[in-house]
């Protein structure tokens, strides 16, 4: 029992960057007996004082315990390192940014070698690990007996969200996350760049700005229930030939204020692609469509 | 004393479309003696059951009133509107949405014809007005005392928020907002895009989308410290190097998942030119640059 007990307190961490040295200290601080390697081996030195176990190749890394996380650079990264290791029997859980087809096929070369496998995807930065406040959580997808078996050492560094069998599903909401992330990131480029040239306290214009983008992101649950019943005038508010007709003023303000537009007129484009085939009556949902091939 | 509580009371709404029939009931609910006139007078009928005055013309509207409010179309329909109207010593109140430039001149044009005028750009949809939680406001702009003069009745339909004596700011935020809005929007329907051929319950999916967007609009406050201060490494936690090499997972998954990158590939070549100069190092601040012509 008390052997049992202890091994399940114990895993490995393969990669200590940035992220994977934030996870490690979590672990360390919740009296795990945590065994590290890392491709360069003096990023391993701070963690051996805190603690941790330093394995000398990531194959001695992988043999020390059962639970085996990956969090390196990228998908052949992984490959790389774990060229030389002996799976059988482990639970690798790859915490390793990738896309869902690359989950998919390394969840198939970890089964191959005798392994469970468990993808996720860190919806975090480093300063956000171990701060449950933060928000920030971990996609899994994959064995789910293997999630729930080690349930409690993944929920240590950050909240978890188990999203399927799927190996590839983590990948994938990861990546569909920090592709929104990244179209409203240019959209607040855009924004700063109309009022920075003009005399506006851009510490006054920053929290109109969080709180109009807080206050319409909700928009998205209508999409959803759009796009689940095909009808896309269900509830509409602002119809997107109105909207469509509004994207001459944000033109124009463009203009006024020479700012490029080349952030916007794409998302533009297409909404009046939607208009031009009938659908102005609809919401803006129609574009999703439009960018399937 | 009596006459000027009752004189204070009152105001006339130029334009009875979707929000201004919003704002006119709010008026009318709270006690105003509201005179109404729309072009097409059968949208006013409903509204002179609910105790509001029709006048035959706009110019009738006008001399009814000292507080003229204006929510028309766009910024021709104002002046076409208004071309017949006495406008000495009235206070002219522009809801209609339009450019800094289009405020700005009407803002010349009314002050010719002697009368004050305050701009506004209304951040609602009209079942937002008149709902307080709603969080809906409106920008105001231009004369600051006609803004506090009549600092009651214009918090009658939602809230207020005056940011500066040049007519063009409240346009100029206003826009700066529906900008920021397009760019989430363009990268919410990405998303959705990339999850809607997969077994993916989109009604869990929202709620992720909404959290994740709404964890990370407030970045935007350290883009506003950054561009104040001229130092685009300060603070930073995931430099524009390793976002710009995120973005080839960003893109490999669109490809996978059969998905247009149009609506991400223009933010990205903006990080990469920036990385490309020299930027690696700093925030994803600098492309805001980038947009300056
Ligand atoms: N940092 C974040 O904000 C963040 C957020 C979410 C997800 N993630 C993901 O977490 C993972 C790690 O990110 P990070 O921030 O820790 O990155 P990092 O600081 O750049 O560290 C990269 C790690 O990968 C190792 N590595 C690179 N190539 C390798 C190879 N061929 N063989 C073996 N090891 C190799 C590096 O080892 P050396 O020390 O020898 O170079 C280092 O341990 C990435 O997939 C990233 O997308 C990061
Ligand atoms: N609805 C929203 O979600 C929303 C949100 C924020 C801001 N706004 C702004 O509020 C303003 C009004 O929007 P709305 O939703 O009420 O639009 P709407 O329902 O389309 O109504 C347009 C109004 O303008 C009038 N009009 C159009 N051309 C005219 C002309 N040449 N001369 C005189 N009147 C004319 C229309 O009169 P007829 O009835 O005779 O056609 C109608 O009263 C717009 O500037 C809009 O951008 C709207």
């Amino acid at each position: 029992m008390h052997d049992n007990a202890s091994a399940r307190k114990s895993l490995t961490l393969l990669g200590l960057g940035a992220m994977g040295t934030a996870l490690a200290r979590t672990w360390i601080a919740t009296g795990y007996s945590l065994t590290v390697w890392n491709r360069t081996p003096a990023r391993a030195e701070a963690l051996a004082a805190e603690g941790a176990t330093v394995a000398a190749t990531a194959a001695e890394a992988v043999a020390a315990n059962r639970l085996v996380v990956a969090c390196l650079l990228d998908d052949a990264s992984v490959g790389d390192t774990l060229a030389e290791a002996d799976l059988t029997g482990k639970d690798l859980v790859n915490l390793t940014t990738g896309t869902p087809g690359q989950a998919r096929e390394r969840a198939a070369w970890a089964r191959e070698r005798g392994a469970r496998f468990l993808d996720g995807g860190i919806m975090a930065v480093p300063p956000m690990i171990g701060v449950p406040e933060s928000g920030g959580y971990v996609f899994y997808s994959g064995s789910r007996a293997l999630f729930d078996e080690h349930r409690e050492a993944l929920a240590v560094p950050t909240g978890t969200d188990y999203v399927g069998e799927d190996a590839g599903f983590a990948a994938l909401q990861d990546v569909a996350l920090l592709s929104a992330m990244n179209g409203m990131f240019a959209g607040i480029s855009h924004a700063f760049a109309l009022v920075k040239r003009e005399d506006v306290e851009l510490a006054d214009f920053a929290p109109l700005l969080v709180s109009w983008l807080t206050a319409m992101a909700p928009a998205a649950h209508q999409t959803a229930v759009q796009l689940e019943s095909g009808d896309y005038t269900q509830g509409v508010v602002s119809n997107l030939a109105m909207q469509a007709a509004g994207n001459a003023t944000l033109l124009r303000t463009a203009e006024e204020q020479r700012v490029s537009p080349e952030l916007l007129t794409p998302f533009m484009a297409l909404m009046e692609r939607r208009v031009a085939d009938g659908h102005g009556d609809e919401d803006g949902t129609g574009v999703v469509d439009l960018l399937l091939k």
